[in-house]
């Protein structure tokens, strides 16, 4: 009987592991194809909200010193509106902390807390949030909300540290211009070509 | 008896899973880190080697109508000097079709085979390759070797498929101009401000 428990655990967990790996590759794939960082934010979010089974994924991008709702599972029409100031709440001191936050209970009692608008999400119990850096800057905060109490798992707190890089990556990758890769030579990358005399 | 058994298999299947996840999440890490390409592709070439207990691992780069040896687990001697052309042997034959190769056993005996240096790895058996694709160009082939035969698991194409996809991203990014990054504003990426008047 023991090791019919133990065969029922292992098989939820390689599910699970399976799941991860799946968000993972797909936000790898995105960053391959060609498509709108709205859709690629878009196409994010929802992998990571069908992962956790959280409530709210939100997305937030640094304008100067504001983080802007970028992207929304739940309230698509907040989306560019939304603004926080980077000196405020939990959002904020995670942007400032460049650190990952996680609150299992009464996150809204957090004296970090703040509330910022009219969101359902501002009575949300649990708080999970992760930087997203590029290239060594803050660029934004990534937020996954729970209505109820959740402990959040060591893989759901290492799934969402890797895809706030990926994240970042994928902004840089915005900024590339095509016609320079098209012409570049990666050999020369690594084998710089003797200069001409 | 039988749940025994089912467990020990899960257990191995679980650990597998956490290995490929693991190849992954350390890619990906290698995007948002101070590295050289040279030092990026040493630690992909590893982490493959490790995960699929090959004999070698190459990455070749596109040069002109050539292939260059830019990454080996075995021979770095032969990094930058080994060129294969595109229109011969199996690594060519990858990068002209832009597909998975599978090959598990006699590799050597392939007519698309092509012996083109002296390395050892030329009579290896089994032969596993992809190409690596960035913004829609193949720009280098990744080929994994077993001395023995070797039947490739779908996971290992699934891991080849998606490291390629990786350094794809990674020789994109080593065109990135880090000051464009400092100065860019990421919001405006998606909700553009209104044109001044």
């Amino acid at each position: 009987m023991e090791a019919v428990a133990r065969a029922k655990e292992l098989e939820a967990q390689l599910e699970r592991a399976e799941q991860q790996l799946q968000v993972v590759q797909k936000i790898s794939r995105f960053m391959v194809r060609e498509l709108s960082l709205a859709e690629i934010l878009k196409g994010i979010n929802k992998a990571v909200v069908d992962f956790m089974g959280c409530d709210s994924c939100f997305i937030y991008l640094i304008d100067g010193e504001e983080l802007v709702l970028c992207s929304s599972n739940k309230s698509p029409a907040a989306e560019g509106k939304v603004r926080l100031k980077i000196s405020e709440g939990l959002t904020g001191w995670v942007a400032r902390e460049r650190r990952l936050l996680s609150i299992p209970r009464h996150a809204f009692r957090d004296s970090r807390f703040k509330r910022f608008s009219n969101l359902a999400e501002d009575n949300f119990e649990a708080f999970l949030s992760a930087p997203i850096i590029a290239r060594g800057q803050v660029v934004g905060v990534m937020n996954v909300q729970h209505r109820a109490p959740h402990q959040h798992s060591g893989h759901e707190m290492e799934l969402l540290t890797t895809v706030t890089e990926q994240i970042g990556t994928l902004l840089l990758l915005a900024r590339v211009d095509p016609k320079a890769i098209e012409a570049a030579n990666h050999v020369e990358l690594l084998f710089p070509a003797p200069a001409a005399t």
